[in-house]
């Protein structure tokens, strides 16, 4: 990347202000920005190093009000966020060659699997009999794809990811490392002595178009039927989803949250990390839920924000959790209380 | 599979009612089967679907009154779960096709480690120097057995699990994707300078018999001598077991939990989703943890349930947290009181 | 190990009471010493197992007095946790036969990678294109080194590890198994229709010397610049590091904490398990978080202990979460009040 502040102003439709000749070299945030590099400023959190940093331009929103005088070109656009997206495309793909679309010698694919076009597989790779893998699909290193697993066009795999047998993953979607798909789900049966019994999970995992699964996430089978993840979720890493749970399309969930069997999110929800849903449970469309919540209870109605553990309504939970550190105060101001009363 | 109504009643002791001669060709959820299938009620909370399936059995117990005629042929038995779990297992090794009982020409194993009768080693799988594998046990593609190790009998480890240097499972284990077992205890001592030296971890971990691990569960390995995980425990996906714990028999443990080094938890206990137990303690046999607790004491009295973090007895915990929510509320009473009394 | 209590004594610099001529083998528990053993008393809630150990000597600290006379040995040293520490090393070199350094046969290592002397490359481990190992370092099996991937001399590289492109490490660092360095930050930008876009990662992870990261732990690559792990950083299993995160000299977290995108933590800091902590945060130095906190805003006092979810000042933490269990109390005694006031 090479390229003048003026040339690139008019690829993402900014305008300058200040020296449209500057030549700039590629994209960096505002702390670690260094002679030649574009950043940006969007989070008003970070204002302050915008005056101190070393970068040769900065894009800005188009309403966006400098303090004081600035020394780098400004590139000042709709929305900062979706320019710098798209920088750091171009940036990648410059970045990362092309990587050959062929099947190492050092994996083991099965006679009876079926690549599509362009497909790449990776060192030390497994794909077992039966398995399909679509057009443009790039399986990276030493992952795992079991039996009769169907994998959709246009996704990557990254290295040590497992698809288990039957599970099917939709197109355009990305695996991160070590993920697990198709893990067995967590059910026993107690045989009255104390003793468990298993109970085959015999089910599979079906994955939707365009999902992003994180690395060391943990998707089980269903014990029958489907475990499903809807078109457009994007789950982080360390995340645990059980048996038979379902996941509304567009749902975002951070790390480490963990949603027990049978339990049904809906669209559009937001999950913030360590969250804990139980099992058996309806989770409706739009629902926010705060970092470290934890849901016991059907959440019927949409589009709420909820926090704490049992998950209560956010506002109420943020007022409830200040008051918590006053509990010692409100102990005393009672006993005060009891005493003048009962004099 | 392909039986009447009436032959599979014969095998599984149930009564028939409505048609015995329907033909059942495999199982599925309530709400998802479809013509052909049998399903099952257990749980009421699903009781709607039963008035809508499209199956053509289903199973329920002896003592289920339906609200309204059904148009399915029901199946009466004394525990539908049981007869449920039985018939997955049928279906299972229909489905499955036995795996032949063979070392691949991938797999890299030492000349020194000794394999029972009909061992399966999978592709790219590693069995180190001295290891042993018993009769029966199969160890799927891309696994590592460390220096030393020894597997019991009829065990099954999924893709992508580690079993690291001297650890010891039993017999019946199942081990599943990108488990690690063995892994350093975290033990650092400060050196006084804000520096912490490693202390090294030459335990191990030993797993007794019908024990399975869920996928990306992690056991670390003792400091000196080992990590005990008694015979018939469950331990569900990403879970953390630090050194020198020890896990009474038949304890089951929900995904995410984490124990700290050094605590022994007793027999026959239920452990929720991301409970956190600190190190050092002892909890007693049977004690029940609520999803999300956290014990950071010595849990004596046997069977007790218990909630919250730290965790206190269940029903309190149930009590304390729907009055968490209204403490804006009590807030504004005392002030209320307050006000009137010093008046 | 085959030493007397006498010559044992003199290479740590004990004193020795009772019997100097006694052979000892090796260390063991308290718990668990035979005899031959030599076992250690630290921790004074272990003190009744040294009236009964069949151990044939014990380290204890120089001040340590015994409530009766004890059969076993006794070597008096300074710092008892050092000492066995010390031990525990001898032990393990003696144990562990040292690997051969060699590259193996079923490796894959591009042509273009560069090894330092003494380098080891483990069994179906790939290390891609421009990767540099230095001198010492010890790679395993089964794990992934990414194109253009640095790593310091005498690391350890864990089976199943996968250090993707672009990441550096430094030297004497340890890595366990199925850690994940790399993965992709968590960056996501809605389109204003629920559908989320993806926004590149193009950044990278630097992880400094002397770090350890644990068993499943995931590091993400920063969005742009470095996610940054700093020298001394114990990271504890299954952690997950957000993109941009930066951990400062010496601190050392516990299993399954989290840290979201763009958080700085400060040096010498101790995070308990399962902590969490929002993104876009500064930590200060020398922050105790207890197990099971989350921190949502910035910690600007150093040398701070805090509790709770949201974390408040540890004290006050104790104090109310034993008033959180008396709250049904305190209502009844508010209503009583109440009543007694409006009669």
């Amino acid at each position: 990347m090479q390229i003048t502040a003026a040339a690139l102003a008019q690829l993402i439709d900014a305008t300058v202000e200040g020296d449209p000749d500057v030549v700039i070299t590629g994209p960096a945030r505002i702390e670690e920005a260094t002679a030649g590099q574009i950043t940006f400023l969007a989070n008003p959190a970070y204002e302050h190093h915008l005056y101190q940093t070393m970068a040769t331009a900065v894009l800005v929103s188009r309403e966006f009000q400098p303090k004081t005088s600035i020394r780098p070109t400004l590139l000042r656009v709709d929305n900062v966020y979706e320019t710098v997206s798209g920088l750091l495309q171009v940036y990648q793909q410059d970045q990362v060659a092309t990587l050959p679309r062929q099947v190492s010698q050092h994996a083991s694919v099965a006679d009876s699997a079926v690549l599509g076009d362009e497909v790449r597989v990776g060192k030390f790779t497994v794909v077992c009999e039966r398995a399909t893998i679509g057009a443009g699909t790039v399986v990276l290193d030493q992952v795992y794809i079991g039996d009769g697993v169907r994998i959709g066009t246009n996704c990557l795999i990254h290295p040590g990811a497992r698809i288990l047998q039957g599970c099917v993953i939709g197109d355009n979607c990305v695996l991160h490392a070590n993920a697990v798909i198709g893990s067995d789900g967590f059910g026993f049966l107690p045989d009255g002595e104390g003793n468990y019994r298993k109970v085959p999970q015999v089910g599979k995992v079906v994955i939707e178009d365009d999902v992003e699964i994180g690395a060391g996430t943990t998707i089980d089978r269903a014990t029958m039927g489907a475990t499903l993840i809807r078109k457009g979720v994007k789950l982080d890493n360390l995340i645990q989803v059980g048996h038979n749970v379902e996941i509304g399309p567009n749902t975002v969930i951070a790390a480490q949250a963990g949603i027990a069997g049978s339990t049904k999110i809906g669209a559009n929800c937001r999950i913030g990390g360590q969250v804990g849903i139980a099992g058996h449970l309806t989770v409706a469309d739009g629902t926010n839920l705060q970092a470290q919540s934890g849901v016991a209870r059907h959440i019927k109605e949409t589009n709420q924000a909820l926090g704490g553990s049992p998950a209560f309504s956010y506002r109420d939970y943020v007022k409830s959790t200040i008051l918590i550190g006053r509990l010692p105060d409100l102990y005393r101001r009672l006993a005060r209380i009891e005493k003048k009363v009962n004099e």
